[in-house]
């Protein structure tokens, strides 16, 4: 087994940091990039963390992500749109931009969205709502993908993985968070099965004439199917129709007719909605704050759990004695360093 | 085999807006109920159409709704959240009273929310956001129900069926419209099956000790599941929290500690939201209706179908031929008018 060391999260921060100056990336996208990428790795959702790094060097020396692009706050024409256009850059940097807007006109207007336009995103989405819940707010945000899934009933790729994050905030605690795929599996889960030479679970793919496989390569040649059948493959229509179409930014087809693969980071749009729970229940009887601990409780009372319990344990360990590396990983870190973007191909 | 009759559209609507007039409704609610029980007949959608009267008289007569409620508009305090107080009568002419103020909101603000508060909710959403496309608009709708489905991962009822439904508007078509339960299955449809003596397929429902089961009976004792497994149960926690506890009104466990039963129509709010695509697309190459009729193209083009397709060919033979109805539903109707309230227990 790998040697591993421990390294305190500010360390490890500063070290990612380095790795996306050094391949060019301006200080606005080196820090953003580098605060997603060490809170996936803090909080042991590893497909999110350090092992995220090699692609968005690999999406920057391919020309198809902008390393020097600084997000621009646009003019505000409807009262509750706050956007912000990333210039081709990553869509964390212009998040980190909208937030503080977003947040001020949730509270004036009770409801606000943010549009993320001109955008490459490789991270996943509950960064995004975590913050929102911060400041008091409940936040829901979506983006389309590339298209790997095939609408139900249908036996093409079409839909992206689209995923759907919410956030609600509590009160001295970690906040309520989810964030999931609308495909059943991600497209790495079937990679690694293939890999491991292990067959699919039912219901995960079909294969290229449509049929269902379990199959990893017959998969990998057809399509992931979404989550839920019918009505998962609604919601991540309507995620392509929201968080694409309507804010004038690309689908997961269109994405991957520029893109051309699905190795690389997917430029599009991202559509956030934030929520003033003090506005919507003024004048109403009860504490929404305190209700909603209520609703927890009795979850959690039965034995189900709450979602993004296991990555607020890894934080807190993380938190209090650091983030656990490999040899491997830390060798990884220092050769990305050395080399910039000669690192990758 | 029963006979059947054939009656046209506007008839059907006068037969079932007599019976509530006649029931004790007033003019607001009796129309607006009408609207929506003539429009789920119309639709071929039984199980929202005039079988659903029974159930709403049922209600009136245990006082657990005001035959004589006048919703009102309340003063806006935050620039993009519409109130309507149904004044504890039916959700229906709330709806109705607050759609043209949402719509102007979503217009001047881009996004807008409707929350409806105090009111009786007993049929389905798609009337909902559907007329919200009918302003150009695209909209979101979602209520809570009463406990009848275990979170997943737990054991007890504790979430609601809870409702998801979505709409976007096509000129010159019929709307993306797809409306369903985060349970796996309506409380009906294990009904049915116990009724014909048939085992439930896996996965819809847990025995009272929790584990899964395929026997009505247990069924009922027990909990049904959210669709998708954690993503379902996510996403109906997520309604609880913004369309129960967020709008200062009832969650599902609430529901049924205040109602007692789950064969009454269940009390609490109702959030709608509408997006105007025009104010979101704003600025942006495109334009967002045709790019969607682009989407819809590929969802049909590979043989998967639209959802309310099944709703919208009903509809279509309806307005053209009028409704059919068995003589039996023709006797309850006659029925229902003669004796009003005393027509149920």
């Amino acid at each position: 087994m790998d040697a591993t060391i421990i390294m305190p999260i500010g360390t490890l921060h500063e070290h990612v940091e380095a790795i996306f100056r050094k391949a060019g990336l301006n200080d606005i996208q080196s820090a953003a990039l580098a605060r997603v990428i060490v809170a996936g790795e803090r909080d042991a959702c590893k497909s999110h963390g350090i092992y995220r790094i090699e692609g968005a060097l690999r999406t920057v020396k391919a020309g198809k992500v902008k390393p020097d692009a600084v997000p621009e706050l646009m003019p505000r024409e409807h009262g509750a749109i706050v956007r912000v256009n990333a210039r081709h850059g990553f869509a964390n940097p212009a998040f980190e931009l909208g937030l503080p807007v977003l947040a001020e006109r949730a509270r004036v207007s009770g409801i606000a969205a943010l549009v993320i336009n001109d955008c490459t995103h490789f991270s996943a989405l509950w960064p995004e709502v975590e913050a929102i819940t911060v400041h008091g707010l409940a936040g829901l945000a979506m983006c389309p993908s590339y298209s790997t899934v095939a609408p139900a009933g249908g036996n093409k790729p079409l839909l992206g993985t689209n995923p759907f994050a919410f956030g609600w905030p509590r009160a001295g605690k970690d906040p309520y968070v989810f964030d999931f795929a609308t495909s059943v599996a991600a497209r790495g889960e079937i990679e690694l099965h293939r890999r491991a030479g292990k067959a699919l679970p039912e219901g995960w793919a079909i294969d290229a004439q449509g049929n269902l496989t379990t199959d990893p390569e017959a998969a990998l040649a057809g399509a992931m199917l979404p989550f839920g059948g019918h009505k998962g493959s609604a919601i991540s229509t309507m995620i392509e129709l929201l968080a694409g179409v309507m804010i004038g930014d690309l689908t997961s087809p269109e994405v991957l007719d520029y893109l051309g693969t699905t190795t690389l980071a997917p430029p599009h749009g991202e559509l956030i909605i934030a929520f003033s729970p003090e506005a919507f229940a003024a004048g109403r009887p009860g504490n929404p704050f305190e209700r909603a601990e209520v609703l927890f409780d009795a979850i959690v009372d039965q034995g189900a759990r709450l979602p993004s319990l296991r990555r607020y344990v890894a934080r807190a360990k993380s938190q209090a004695e650091g983030i656990t590396l490999t040899a491997s990983e830390t060798e990884q870190l220092e050769r990305l360093l050395a080399l910039g973007l000669d690192a990758v191909s």
